[in-house]
């Protein structure tokens, strides 16, 4: 903990694993491609999935569980979705374990599955398999229901919080009587994404639709929040589906509408992950480490005594209780820091590494003269302050550090956003980094050329273009949509 | 919905699942053995939860997450541990399915795994592994991790509830620098889950030791929790167990201790899981259907407007008004439902069906009257208020509610409970039902031997005998401990 991280600047991918590390995120598994997440960062994902829950819970969507094991016959009902998912999914064959002779342990034969089941990728096709039982009238819709939980994408090439074989995640799957009311649905939930992750992550996202080369597999439509991270590559931080008729043509799930008549249901899928937690390092550390936004902060102040002796810690410990009563009275998460054998120095470090918003430190000194140093994350400034204003000035500050963390991102993004109109420039900005919104002739085989070339992608369609004069930045024919592109984790 | 539940006499374990089915609680899935918790079910669940997570953080444990896969080789580290679970385990074998030549998607020969891996059936082995890597010295201990998680043990003969393939839980796995401590945390967290199981629940308990045969597989010393179900039969509703040092032998895990030297790292691990839902619908129900007790129960009154036009309805709307503020005021969970096309009798009879403990009837007679009905859930008892005390009125009677329900259990249970010391009492009981309460010579054979002739097993040691007149029920000879015997589910 005393050693810091290796600088950004130095090597990107190096610190943002250092900091995981060294702040105690996460650590990886045994198995290839898993992670533990450890206590710290998982108290940072339970204050964020604590805040979605509530958001869903608002809008009359509810909770369930379904089955982590899938039969392998449903994948096949979704000709894209199989298309998606086959390719990295973990397989059960057997059910028991025996020894050989050896005394080793191998799959007993005898154990073997009639149908091998699919751990869940996603739980489209189980959760429409049930819908078919449940839904028969229109008095039936809609279901709004919402499930946290594991999924696997079998992984080799594993990168904490961003590319691991299992994620926890949530995921919506609401059924719907018409279009119009699950067009509906699918964009409210992308605003409850934005306005969380905005608001209480303090990351700003790019918010539209995805190509079709890039939507979901077995989405009508696909929307998306890009982020932009500090190496200036972009992240999908989360992603709304407009499913249609896809899913419940598969299951064949119809229900008897007002006037009569059966209908394919209607239907919506959405998902935000601990991937969030990759994001939130990306877009607010620097090379002390973790900065963390007040609202999901597990922490928002530290307290650190420095005393040499039982008796002056008493002092302090008296000194600084009516300031901690304040604190409790206005719901704020503080730690009082009294570790004996770790010396006060240390213990900055190793809150700065996790990224405490704010941290208060009190010597003799401070209880002479009835102050109170006060040090922000976000700046790393110091300021003293009387005692008595000590509260107050708290919450004013916790409040600036949410806003500070939330408009350096934002300020940082845009200074990284290029319009342009030549694809000379498209180059070495791509090279170099940064998103590039452009016109785009809409053409699937023009992306490609790009991605090809360039390694960009399209991540967002910001808008459709009405007029005329808008050209597309690789074939130079008229634009269709304005997109930004950039590289992407 | 309309149509009640098979009764409770007439047979136990369809009345078992028709409340389940006809309540919402949950579901078959298509992979045999698996279970879909549907929302009213989940929501009972949340409530669970979410009191054992507050007692489990007030106590200062915190919540992490470790992977779902376990290298094979793992499971063989702890002997017991590998005889526990060898036998009922999903066995990931590939990572990937590819079309064969007539289209049928198969596990891809060519992503067969290296080493297999296993779906956790419960996960000490791969916590210790970490712990190994994360455990130096004195002043990294203890360690309090829990981990709400789904873990798998592979089952055909599916018992919604209480026997799945998959099933949803919390793992507490603590590591202390000496026995006493580890002795002393397992004990702690056998009187959380008391306290919650019987001020929330409403279900009381009889705890004690496991005996040898019993306890868990890796572990010194089993304590458990047993509850009488309403066929007089013993669920286990939780264990804690001390594990000693077996898994920190297993896997290397030592400290260097205050004075210098390496000592091996005790440890604990303890589970909750969602069989508390069987137990809770077994202990409670009744032939009208599920009774909650109103500290978990998702709703705790619900109102049912009895009208015949809207503006019948406008009128009901604005006389409950200032009642349904107060219920908001008192934090109690209540659901107002004006559902159209459904009629009072339906609605009361599928509200019965779910339990909510108390019912609210309005119709316009009781407007005129400033009256309001109220039924009792658990008595079915009907009485009628002054709306002006209602509100009062509810508060009391919610927690009138909450101590019946227990009571009544506990007086079900110590009505079918048998202190004897005649063996073919015992018989007699055993195949009637009911826990019988008896000294044990504490000898693995007796207990087998009662086993293979009642199917009763020892639930657990209520205390060490010391008095030298108590006797075997079995054996005859000199009583060793007091236990409770009983068939279980």
């Amino acid at each position: 903990m005393s050693k810091g991280v290796t600088p950004k600047s130095q090597n990107y991918s190096k610190w943002y694993t250092d900091v995981i590390t060294k702040a105690e995120l996460a650590d990886y598994g045994p198995v290839k491609g898993t992670m533990i997440i450890r206590p710290y960062g998982f108290q940072i994902w339970e204050n964020i999935k604590n805040i979605f829950d509530k958001e869903f819970k608002k809008t009359g969507h509810v909770n369930a569980y379904f089955p982590l094991f899938i039969p392998k016959s449903f994948l096949n009902k979704e000709a894209d979705h199989v298309e998606g998912f086959a390719k990295e999914c973990a397989i059960v064959t057997h059910s028991r374990l025996k020894s050989n002779k050896d005394g080793e342990l191998i799959p007993d034969p005898e154990s073997k599955l009639q149908e091998e089941v699919i751990v869940r990728p996603t739980s489209e096709t189980i959760i429409w398999s049930m819908y078919k039982k449940w839904i028969k009238s229109h008095r039936d819709l809609p279901i709004l229901i919402n499930q946290w939980a594991n999924v696997v994408r079998w992984e080799m090439r594993t990168r904490l919080f961003l590319r691991t074989s299992e994620f926890l995640w949530q995921e919506g799957h609401t059924a719907h009587s018409n279009k119009d009311e699950a067009v509906e649905e699918t964009l409210k939930i992308l605003n409850i994404y934005k306005n969380v992750i905005e608001n209480d992550m303090g990351i700003p996202v790019i918010t539209g639709k995805k190509s079709e080369n890039e939507k979901f597999a077995g989405a009508e439509d696909t929307y998306t929040m890009e982020a932009m991270m500090g190496d200036k590559k972009a992240l999908q931080a989360g992603t709304s589906h407009y499913l249609g008729q896809n899913f419940s043509k598969a299951f064949d799930v119809k229900f008897q509408d007002i006037d009569n008549t059966e209908k394919y249901v209607y239907a919506t899928s959405w998902g935000v992950s601990t991937r969030l937690l990759g994001a939130l390092i990306m877009v607010h550390g620097d090379d002390q480490g973790l900065r963390l936004p007040p609202n999901i902060a597990p922490i928002q102040v530290v307290i650190i005594p420095i005393y040499k002796s039982d008796n002056d810690l008493e002092q302090i410990i008296a000194y600084i209780k009516p300031v901690l009563n304040k604190l409790t009275e206005n719901n704020t998460r503080f730690y009082f820091d009294d570790r004996d054998s770790i010396s006060p120095g240390f213990k900055f470090n190793e809150w700065e590494m996790k990224g405490v918003p704010i941290r208060l430190e009190i010597g003799m000194r401070d209880v002479s003269a009835k102050n109170i140093v006060v040090a922000r994350r976000d700046t790393l400034e110091k300021s003293t302050h009387p005692i008595k204003e000590v509260a107050n000035h708290i919450m004013i500050c916790l409040s600036k550090i949410q806003n500070n963390l939330y408009q350096q991102a934002e300020n940082f993004r845009n200074n990284n956003t290029h319009h342009i109109n030549n694809y000379n420039e498209f180059k070495k900005i791509a090279a170099t980094g940064g998103f590039i919104q452009c016109g785009w002739d809409g053409s699937s085989k023009t992306e490609k050329l790009i991605k090809q070339e360039t390694n960009a992608t399209i991540r967002c369609i910001i808008q459709d273009v009405d007029n005329s004069d808008a050209k597309c930045i690789y074939s130079n024919s008229r634009a269709k949509y304005e997109v930004v592109f950039s590289k992407a984790y």
